[in-house]
């Protein structure tokens, strides 16, 4: 991959997905490709769901971590690594650091699932707990990477990063190929963009055509506002969401410009549409899905996307959520008669 | 396949199996293989794992059900189908009847979980429930055969559904050579014994010398009794288990003799030791799993069987389980520190 320079438009190329394929092969799972006969049905549509609850640490974030991790000079990996992150990514970042014998730092915020602060330190990376509204996690880390000699690995706004994701949807794209289909429509979901961005260059590899949108929780749609206004715009964040994955209200500096040129649009769910998702996938699909993971099939369930007769692919992004909240959601009884 | 003679030791062959593979090919998903860290870890081997809770209609049981259904003439057809099934038998024949446009009747036991008893319904299936303790299941659907000249599929003790559920052994054996690995030991649950003596078949045809075991719930262990006693014994069943799936206490006429001649042994497991699998299943693979279907997983957790350092495989058999129930399991906290 080419050096970035702040000024370019970085973007994923199909050469360098493909070498960030080859780079990740030996740690990441291909996961497979799933098909659901209720929901076809349901929605009228051939779906083809990527279970990325299924990569190791519990979700796509591996992609990203790894393709980071693995470019990082001798002495780099000597001070370790240091992230920061609502979970999911400290969860790759860790299970990567202990894979590759490196020091890591995560920092997360107090409120962050427990099972994902157990599974950071589970991992042997060291938490630093923050408080959201009282501290900024980035200068935080600037300052232990200051102080450490730590490499920063951002959670999105990095063209390594990126350029994980985007493996997806290169993956994505093969293997719907493999099985004869071709994608009118792809949902990925959304917090800072690193994964719709890079999975819309990488399903745009093999398949240009295909409408990618973002999927995001209401409130915190920065990404949707802003491919709605042709620039940069702060979802309001003033509500809460169970997504805990994805509370970023505004897109990256490198994700929003890639998002521009390569995403259809935006669409937003309630937390309501994300239970009945969960417990849809519950039922149905028989997977753990965390609420963040569940955004691209709840925009589904809910008639977000027009998609009648066509073929779609949702990205199922992370299954790592505590047993009491999924135990509440998916024993609340739905509104819609499931 | 040859016809069936009683007096005959009936055994699913390569060449049927093969047949029976191709048979129900459009209709059955080849679901993948995973592998868990956490598992290879916690019990120092290489854990293939196979989850047929990703299967249509939930479970395994859609192969066996499939290979019977698509061998029905034309007169047969028409007659429909009758079956009798704790719940996933019944799910996979109402399952494959509404495929292939078949009236279908099912018993299924009062006290069935919801979740089967509603999804047979909603496939569009005739359901009749019976008391177990005062109805006999097998005399009320010969009753309804005659009736109704309707052919009985039995959930076991079948030929064509050995034979199916044979399919998935072999599919098992592929995939695992496929990812570089062969077989030392299979684990596979075992209720009337029809999958774990046709699974042991389809493994065989491709790798002879992996050491195949039942593993079924304490005091329904009638295939463990009956391979240590070298002929048939019941278990004494006066007792319950979680593992609605799993209540046969004696092996099949046609599945003992296979069991004998195939399996190393039966293991069994208490329900704490599946719930502790169920829960394992939930944070470290991010499936859902029902009690019955969590057995050989069970087995493994708990140090059932010697496998360190070996090169295992287990089967997840199925994931219909009521959302109030799967939601205790997973919120008990373990007793074993996880």
């Amino acid at each position: 991959m080419a050096v970035h320079s702040p000024s370019d438009h970085f973007e994923p190329t199909a050469d360098s997905i493909h070498a960030a394929r080859e780079r990740i092969a030996k740690y990441a799972v291909r996961t497979p490709i799933l098909e659901s006969d209720a929901l076809n049905v349901l929605v009228g549509a051939r779906v083809f769901i990527k279970p990325e609850n299924l990569q190791r640490s519990g979700s796509f974030k591996l992609r990203g971590a790894l393709n980071r991790a693995l470019q990082l000079g001798t002495a780099e990996r000597e001070g370790g690594i240091v992230a920061w992150s609502s979970g999911n990514h400290g969860l790759a970042i860790s299970f990567v650091a202990k894979e590759l014998g490196i020091k890591a730092t995560v920092l997360m915020p107090h409120d962050a699932p427990k099972t994902k602060i157990e599974g950071v330190r589970q991992n042997g990376a060291a938490v630093r707990l923050y408080g959201k509204t009282k501290e900024n996690r980035e200068e935080i880390g600037a300052q232990i990477a200051a102080e450490s000699g730590a490499a920063i690995v951002p959670p999105y706004d990095d063209p390594y990063v990126i350029t994980g994701q985007a493996t997806l949807g290169a993956e994505l794209a093969e293997q719907v190929a493999e099985m004869g289909g071709s994608l009118d429509i792809a949902l990925f979901p959304c917090s800072g963009g690193g994964l719709v961005s890079g999975a819309a260059c990488g399903v745009h590899t093999l398949m240009p055509r295909t409408a990618i949108y973002s999927v995001e929780p209401a409130g915190f749609h920065g990404m949707a506002l802003s491919l709605a206004a042709g620039e940069p715009r702060t979802a309001p964040a003033n509500g809460s969401s169970i997504c805990d994955a994805l509370l970023v209200p505004t897109p990256g500096k490198l994700t929003f410009p890639i998002g521009r040129e390569r995403l259809t649009g935006g669409l937003s769910v309630e937390d309501d549409e994300v239970r009945e998702a969960i417990r849809f996938a519950y039922r149905e699909l028989k997977l753990v899905i965390e609420p963040g993971g569940a955004v691209a099939l709840a925009a589904l369930l809910a008639g977000k996307a027009d998609i009648t007769g066509k073929t779609v692919a949702i990205l199922l992004s992370g299954g790592n959520v505590d047993a009491e909240k999924f135990a509440a959601y998916i024993a609340t009884p739905s509104n819609t008669g499931h």
